[in-house]
């Protein structure tokens, strides 16, 4: 079958690799759609050295072979991390956080193939009347819904996003629909610019030096600051704009050692929650409802993934099926 | 009045002070006894160098002038956070968050005196059947049950206090009543053997050194990991040992910037809730019930603070009435 291989140092288009065999308690999907995230160009930049394998890990598919003869024919999601099922954080509702997980397209073949096996206890149907093109933005909504499962949203109070890239739009339409208010700290106009249905905008400049910007009064503070900007110095600002006794929500990750004024944290009682994937049901059900919605993704064939990569569209994917 | 004052750079024993006079919503207390806090000794070492007055915010007295007429001859402690009233951080239950508050001991006169006032709303009546010398804790005490007032503690999870000091000793007898399993991991092994009816004894160097020793498997993690030792090396313990989706929590503070890796925070989608000062109330209630117990203070006399100061007892502090 056609796929895209991580070879160790770069992605190479195949068309020899077997087609995949399900064994027990796995289906057997064909891929309709699958689409690029952040990570799978982390990994081309080495984020993952010890993977070789098909990568992708966000996709539509159809179920061609299952041990649920239910699923056949039914299109579908699934979740990426495949836990051991007997360690303390699959015991507890932790999978993700299992220590001997598989994630597809990170550890185990991913998405950007023709076919597929995922655990059957990780799909999810696709509800009738969402196109493959809406239901591929599943995986991402649901990272942004990860932070009402974490964090209470009081909807009276007030709420910063830092950042304005794709995470951080999906995280503002998912915090909008709690009724609080919204403001978006970002530094590209034209991005910004999406955000106006949801949020107030504000430039990362208003906001970003506490040295020559006048610091935010305690009016002026957010209750709720969501770091989703991808850059280290993000979290030095949520500490700059967020009250005391308020909420950070770390999305971001950076390599390496940040410093941080720590002290600030337990002086006034500031609340750090971090905060990765996210529950697939809920996002399902927003994009049923037409409760979020999102940009056309831009398809490629899976031999065009140079070109894919390097897209600037909202999201880029691949049509495979 | 006898007084110790803060002249900038040093402790002055005077004799010469007057009498505070109470204004409108507020009680003229005579001490009977106030303890030294460790915030007490960072004063001594330059932390509030715009701070001239009246030392010291533990303490234990008697109401002799007051608007609330029922609370005259009453023996009291009171909180060290008067807050303006007006602002956010007043409106919404955070007076001791307000930024233009007065602070006890570090920004207005304390209670290393024969004599303070305090605002009305901040005294707490000491119940019957509690010493002075028991009552005197409660304010440290309150700080530790500010953990319980922040976070959700599952008895049926473990938590480890990483810190053997007198904070640590009051968070190990709070977190105990809660059921869960409790660790205390320290340095010194006297004061360890305080722990012994709380909580498992470890040794600092069991878990310090991420590298030399091998790491603890998810079992051996922690749920809650309270950071408590007042090293800066404490926070990268905590996350050492903390379980993936667990919550650590900060009681310590340190001054300057902490290098951290924060990318473990949303990978491992670890909360880190900043902690302070705490719920009187509570803590009366565990103090009146015997519920927690500490060992006995020791006190001196208001001029021999030189004595009380370099004391090594559990808490130190002066019989000033």
């Amino acid at each position: 079958m056609k796929a895209l291989y991580y070879d160790g140092t770069k992605a190479v288009y195949r068309e020899d690799l077997p087609v995949p065999v399900y064994c027990e308690g796995h289906s057997l999907i064909k891929i309709l759609i699958a689409n690029i995230c952040n990570t799978d160009r982390e990994i081309l930049r080495g984020y993952r050295p010890d993977f070789r394998g098909i990568m992708g890990h966000e996709f539509v598919g159809e179920v061609v072979e299952s041990d649920d003869k239910s699923l056949i024919g039914r299109i579908v999601v699934g979740e990426l991390n495949e836990g051991c099922g007997s360690c303390i954080y699959c015991r507890t509702g932790r999978e993700k956080h299992c220590l001997s997980r598989k994630v597809i397209g990170m550890s185990t073949d991913g998405c950007f193939a023709e076919y597929m096996t995922l655990a059957t206890r990780l799909i999810h149907p696709v509800p009738e009347g969402l196109t493959p093109e809406q239901a591929v933005f599943t995986e991402p909504l649901a990272a942004a819904i990860e932070i009402t499962k974490q964090v209470h949203i009081d909807p009276s109070a007030n709420a910063a996003i830092i950042g304005d890239g794709r995470l951080a739009f999906m995280i503002a339409q998912v915090l909008s629909l709690s009724g609080i208010s919204l403001t978006v700290v970002g530094k590209h106009k034209e991005k910004l610019e999406l955000f106006k249905p949801y949020a107030e905008i504000a430039h990362l400049d208003q906001y970003y030096d506490g040295e020559t910007t006048r610091p935010l009064t305690a009016d002026e503070c957010f209750e709720y600051v969501v770091e989703a900007s991808g850059n280290e110095s993000g979290l030095s600002l949520a500490l700059n704009i967020v009250r005391k006794m308020g909420t950070i929500i770390l999305k971001s990750t950076y390599a390496g050692k940040t410093a941080i004024d720590m002290s600030q944290i337990p002086v006034n009682e500031i609340t750090i929650v971090g905060s990765r994937c996210g529950p697939f049901e809920p996002a399902l059900r927003f994009l049923k409802e037409g409760k979020v919605s999102f940009p056309d993704v831009e398809l490629y064939d899976l031999k065009d993934y140079e070109k894919a990569f390097s897209s600037n569209a909202f999201k880029a994917g691949f049509r495979i099926s």
